[in-house]
Order: structure tokens, then C-alpha cells, then sequence
């Protein structure tokens, strides 16, 4: 059976094998000295993260050449590494000071604050050393920018702190949002293109689909972060609100939030016009994003 | 007067004023959103440091060249941010929890945990996109790997911390040193060297010089530890045996540390042989480590 065959719920069984051999690949062994922070890293690693980012990377790189393309799974994994340091520094007892994570102990809980802070630095670093050996130095600017400071993961992250402290404006959550979530999940779609070759339109239009999911995607998570129990989230629900995040509920209230994701489903479907049958799971993905809420 | 008149007194505060120029052009401005991250970022990189690895970077390119690079300028900047985000958080609380840092409060104690981790990580990150914009994907596998957790800045900080546990003896010591310094010194040489056009004989003869400098650093940043005071170090003196460190001294004894230094200055010397005069800096520079000493 071909990839194109699978039904979608097995499609994403396969490309999370595929995606999480290549990082066992990549990643130095738990033996490799010192052996704590290689423990720490995998241990992050491979927590039953659903490599939403690796994947739509792939799919990028799928809907501008038609199949598969060389290497796109090595620059994929480069993406989960670096929204598992995120994910590692944003729960430190600093920032968000959560106790789970995908429903098992976070990394400061498990190895020390000091191997989290370390191992959260080292898979920032080792993406960067992954796409250095791809060769294509677009592709790391590109991560770069979009972890970055300047609209990128980190501005999204320091505006969140900050914004504890500030009334929740429709204009202060687009700002965050865009930056803490959405930068990363374009730049998962903009390097599979880039790395397939995409032309100017084609980047575009891959840019303008991760725009409305990333959008789609944020809506939400805020919205099941106060629908849903911690078990069913596999982390501490109800945490938004008790920190005051600004969050798209507590701006737009459920109803209009619930409004809101399915036009951002019609939108990212419209922005894939151009590849045809080749975006068929970008279409399904998108779908996927929105549906979570039921 | 051109720069090969000045005396190295003069050379080195020309040559920082030359690196910090080009740190505030690529650095953005305090004023740009989110505000609080960059005069963070800025705080740490503008606070009078020596700009050792910089200056090392260009002169390795000047060294292969026999003259100025286009360029190599700003990927010796690349070096002192990620020079910086380490202090940054090896002077967090988890690790080293140091108050003071070249004679002014740390990142942490200045703008508070949360924002100090996510200070180091912007300038980890900003250091990327920088080399990621310079084009030259070599660099960025050579700097991150130099920064990594396999015999790269990283392992040297976990062996750091793990070494405190364990008995103090030459091979240990060695590791360490070697991951935990001397990897981002003799990187910051490979990327002048590479930056420049290097042949192969060339680039092995500055890692050579870069692996002997690298080791007379360390032996004598310990020796200073031991015994200068913490106002002439700028940070807090005595550090390393309160927190049982496993250092040159404490391996060899205070005598045989400085016999080691010395050797290593020879040796570096020798390394330089195939430049000639384009490596007088480079030979200064090595006696400049050296004699930090008296």
C-alpha cells in the first residue's frame, strides 16, 4: 500500500514512525558521553509528541514536487527539536512551572532544573548543527527568524510574561499568538518548500496556508484549554486562566473563538488552490487542526 | 596609522571598538518589540567584554588572507553572542548562581530568571540567524557543533557540574577543559580561517595554535581564580574550589599549572610557523593569554 492510500489516521501512524526513526538516527545515543544530557534530550524528544511540525514540513515539500523529496525528513526533524526546547524552557520553574508535560514529569522534575535548562539549550543548538550539514544556509536563517525575537517564538513568549500584566486586547492576542505559535508552524511549511524548491508563488501560497492554521491552531488550543480536564490534555488544564494569559476565549468569548477556527479552516483550504490533489493531506491537516475541538 | 602600526594595546581597543560597532549595527534595538528581550540581549553583550573570540576570528582570517576580510567581521560577532548566552545561563541560579559578572549584576538578577533564560536563548538563536544570513552553511555545523554536547561548550558544562561529584584527576580535567573553553576558542579561529578560504593545511596549522591558546586559557583562568581577588576578576573569585571544580590548579598544584601554561605558549607559537608576519597578532595574542597572569 502507498503513503496516498492510507486512510488519515493511518497516514499520521506512518509519518510519526518515519519522522521519530530519522531523530533516533540524528540524536546522539543515550550512551554517548555525557550521557545526562543526551538522556535528557531523547527523553523530551520522544514523549509522544504528534510532530504536527515535522509533518506539515514534509507535506510542504510533497505538494511542491509531487512525492517525496531528498532529505526533507532530516530538515523536518530540525523543527520538533526546536519546539521541544521551547517546550522544555517554557515549563522551568521561571516560566510557566508545569509538573507535566504529555502527561509524564517535565524534564526539570525529571533530570534538575540546571540538565533542563542545559538540555534545552542543546536541542536548540543541534538543530542548528543538523541543517548546518544539509548545506542550506536559507533554511537556517529561516528557523532562526522564526525562534527568534523579532516576531518570532521568543517574541511570543516574552509578550505572554508580559502580558500577565496587561488587559486583553484583540490586538495584544494577534501579536502573541502569531509569534508563539504561528511563526514556527509557517516555517515548518516554508522550509519543506524551500527545500523542495518551491517557486516565489508556491512559497506563498504554502505561507499563506500556515498563516490560517497556525491561526486555527492557537484558537484552538486556548478553547480546550478551558474545555478540556488535565487527562485529557495530558498537561494541566485551566493553566491560562489562572495565569491571566491572554487567550482567544477570554478576548472573543467560545462561541465567537469556535467561529473563528472554522474561518480559518475555509481560508487555509482556499490558499492551497494551486497544487491541486498534490495538498490532499494539507487539506486533510487542516481539518485535522480545527476537529480537535470535538 | 594603519592597524599593523599600532601597539597591541592600541590594536586591541581599535579591534573591540571595531567588533562592538558591528554588534550594535546587527543587534536589534532596545526599542524594538518586545522591548524588555533586547536590552536584555543588549545588556549582557555591551557589558565590556574583552571580545577575545572575536578578535581571534578575524585574525585567523587575516592570517590565511594577509589582509581584511569582507565579512569576517560579522561572523566574529556570532562568536561573542554565543559566548555570552552561555554566561548567561551558567550564571543562573540552577547553576553556578552567580550575582556578579564583570563587575555588574547578572542577567537575572538585573531582568529576573524567566527572562535571563530566554535572553541566552535569543542571543543561541540570533547567532544562527546571523551565519544563517552570511550564506555559508560550514559555519553554522562548525559553531554549533563547537557549542554542543558532544566535546562541544555544552558537554563541558555537564561535565562541569558532574565533576563536582566526582574525584578530580588529569583525564577529567582534560574533557572538560577541552569541551568546555576550548571548543568556542578554537572554533572562533576555524571560522575566521574558513570564512578567509583556507586550504586544509592552513585551517589544521590555526586549529593547532587554537587548541594550545585554549589550554593555556583555562589553566590560567584557573591559576587567576586562585589567586586574585574578585575585584581585580570582575566576577567572584574563589568560586571554583568553593564549588569543588575540578581545575588545573587543584590537579597540579599552582607550580606545575604555570610550567603548563607556559609550554602551551610555545607551542601554540610553533603552530603559526606557515603564516609568517600575518600571524603576528595571533603570536601576540597568545602571550597576551598567557601573561594575563602577572
Amino acid at each position: 500500500m502507498t503513503l496516498s492510500e492510507l486512510s488519515l489516521k493511518e497516514y499520521l501512524v506512518e509519518q510519526t514512525r518515519f519522522v521519530d526513526q530519522e531523530l533516533d538516527r540524528l540524536m546522539p545515543g543515550e550512551d554517548t558521553p555525557p550521557e545526562t544530557i543526551h538522556k535528557a534530550m531523547r527523553y523530551s524528544l520522544f514523549a509522544g509528541g504528534k510532530r504536527i511540525r515535522p509533518v506539515l514540513c514534509l507535506e510542504a515539500a510533497r505538494a511542491v514536487q509531487g512525492g517525496d523529496v531528498d532529505g526533507a525528513v532530516t530538515v523536518a526533524c530540525t523543527l520538533e527539536m526546536i519546539h521541544t526546547y521551547s517546550l522544555i524552557h517554557d515549563d522551568l520553574p521561571a516560566l510557566d512551572n508545569d509538573d507535566l508535560r504529555r502527561g509524564r514529569p517535565t524534564s526539570h522534575k525529571m533530570f534538575g532544573e540546571a540538565m533542563a535548562i542545559l538540555a534545552g539549550d542543546s536541542l536548540l543548538t543541534y538543530a542548528f548543527e543538523v541543517l548546518g550539514r544539509v548545506g542550506d544556509a536559507r533554511l537556517v536563517e529561516e528557523l532562526a527568524r522564526a525562534s527568534g525575537t523579532v516576531r518570532g517564538m521568543i517574541a511570543g513568549q516574552v509578550h505572554d510574561i508580559e502580558g500577565e500584566k496587561q488587559t486583553p486586547t484583540a490586538e495584544l492576542l494577534d501579536r502573541i499568538h502569531r509569534a508563539k505559535t504561528g511563526a514556527l508552524l509557517k516555517c515548518s511549511l516554508r522550509l519543506g518548500a524551500i527545500h523542495a524548491g518551491a517557486t516565489a508563488e508556491q512559497l506563498d501560497a504554502i505561507s499563506a496556508y500556515g498563516e490560517h492554521i497556525g491561526l486555527a491552531f492557537q484558537i484552538v488550543d486556548d478553547i480546550l484549554d478551558v474545555t478540556q480536564t488535565s487527562e485529557q490534555l495530558g498537561k494541566t488544564a485551566g493553566k491560562d486562566a489562572e495565569q491571566h494569559k491572554i487567550t482567544f476565549p477570554a478576548v472573543y468569548g467560545l462561541e465567537q473563538s469556535n467561529a473563528m477556527a472554522e474561518e480559518q479552516r475555509v481560508l487555509s483550504h482556499e490558499a492551497l488552490a494551486m497544487f491541486g490533489t498534490r495538498a490532499r493531506r494539507l487539506h486533510e491537516l487542516a481539518d485535522l487542526v480545527v476537529d480537535r475541538r470535538s
